[in-house]
């Protein structure tokens, strides 16, 4: 047995909400029951935002009510703030996932906050949370954390630990990161904040999504969020690739030997729901074109 | 100053010749010397074997004697046996690669010979080029060196230190390999031929091209193959990628801190003059869609 890597499928809300047009409820929940079937063991399904600023995840909440029955996966919804906490724990999520921009710009824009403002958010949101006689989860996902802004990244996940969070993510939202610049904030932070630093999010805007993938596997990350045929996108590279490719990291990671859980025949198969609920949205991704080769080990 | 990586674009020799129609001479020769102008320091520009089993290749010595007088680049080219070596010398070839399949079965298939009896072929091509007056390079190029069969590099790669070559690379010629794998036969073959292991030769059938030469750079190596736009494909997976895409290596090699010596803008205006000469052919890459970021380093 090789060692476990998780790999958190993000599809459902970083491809979605990029997408050009909005996948009906019934196929997104059939979507997220495939890929949990074919053994994916972390699902970010939807976003707690305002569906006027995101119409796509309008319906989060159903989302999340029937993706909690399924057996086996763990459920993450993305919320912003307590708003959004309190109805992701209302639907039933098993982990929020609070993003809080390590760049003061991005973060002024995407949320209307300072990075502080945002980590006090989130110790607001952790309260409350444990204050719940459910436990729900709290990740706080660093956006921007590869850009070149080298400040905002230490007291960003060093606030976050005090706040509270279960775990801390590292996103390269925009796609920028090289595998050097992956080890060395890696190691930072993880020097700041420890074990607590748990995943990466990387996007493969560069084509070096999954070098930049195998830079954090080399530092010892073992969570990855990945999109189902690279879905998603990079608003500030219009063209460009979106999330890596959640088929080409498993098959990655079990060419290498680590044990993901998951099966990359029926990973593959579930395109096809995809396409049928987004049809004019472009599907990226090598393994799939390619085929799965006859030497490739069998998934667990 | 960054340590030195050469790229070595090999799109002129194996991605025309899998390319389903045929680049005009003129056309060909423009986007060789727009490359060189770029700064790429080595171009494989073509291949010395008969034309009747590939059209695309046929003219080779005229593109070999129009590309040497380019300053300030190393002209290569494919020869397969002493007679395609001849040609090549003729021509003027700063250096030949020669193929040598690791796997029994991949070398009758393609140069109807063993391993052995091509290492054997390497040998005379070695006694005839160090006969001649002038000085030409003779690199033993191992096809399928991250096959499944784990047998046949160590006696190819030692067989062909023996017969003389001045540099070995390997290549993952259908592009099954990972990284982990990279790693592994890299080590083992050094361990053989120690410095005389020079490049390697990667495509991104799998999307995995880039991983795969980050575990190369870390283990030591300083010299990859690539083409222009993903040119290229693997025989054995239809639709599949081609080599890795020069213009994301470079932006993957300058970012981590090395020098290439090309500038990544100029390399990108030469996708122009591959359109004009293949206007059919896919062309893949990141970069060139995304675009170079604000902050990219400036090319050396």
């Amino acid at each position: 047995m090789g060692e476990k890597v998780t790999v958190c499928e993000v599809g459902p809300r970083d491809g979605l909400q990029m997408a050009k047009t909005r996948m009906p409820t019934a196929i997104k929940s059939r979507w997220i029951a495939a890929m949990a079937a074919a053994g994916v063991p972390e699902i970010e399904v939807g976003s707690f935002v305002p569906p006027k600023l995101i119409p796509q995840m309008a319906d989060t909440a159903e989302i999340v009510r029937r993706a909690v029955l399924l057996p086996n996966v763990l459920i993450v919804a993305l919320a912003p703030n307590l708003r959004g906490a309190q109805a992701a724990y209302e639907a039933g999520a098993h982990r929020i996932s609070v993003p809080v921009s390590v760049s003061e710009g991005h973060s002024r824009a995407n949320l209307n906050r300072t990075p502080a403002e945002q980590v006090a958010e989130v110790a607001r949101v952790v309260a409350w949370v444990r204050d719940q006689p459910r436990k729900m989860e709290v990740e706080g996902a660093c956006s921007t954390a590869f850009g070149c802004s080298f400040d905002g990244r230490i007291p960003t996940a060093s606030g976050l630990l005090e706040a509270g969070v279960d775990m801390v993510g590292l996103a390269d939202t925009v796609g920028y990161a090289h595998p050097g610049l992956i080890r060395e904030v890696v190691r930072a932070v993880r020097a700041e904040i420890g074990e607590k630093l748990d995943g990466l999010h990387l996007h493969d805007t560069m084509g070096l999504g999954l070098a930049n993938a195998l830079a954090g596997l080399e530092e010892g990350v073992r969570n990855f969020d990945a999109a189902l045929a690279g879905l998603g996108g990079c608003p500030f590279a219009p063209g460009a690739s979106g999330n890596i490719v959640t088929e080409d990291l498993v098959f990655m990671l079990e060419s290498m030997g680590f044990e993901t859980g998951i099966d990359l025949q029926k990973l593959i198969a579930s395109r096809a729901i995809l396409a049928e609920g987004l049809p004019a949205e472009e599907r990226h991704g090598h393994v799939p074109v390619a085929g799965i080769p006859k030497t490739f080990r069998a998934a667990a």
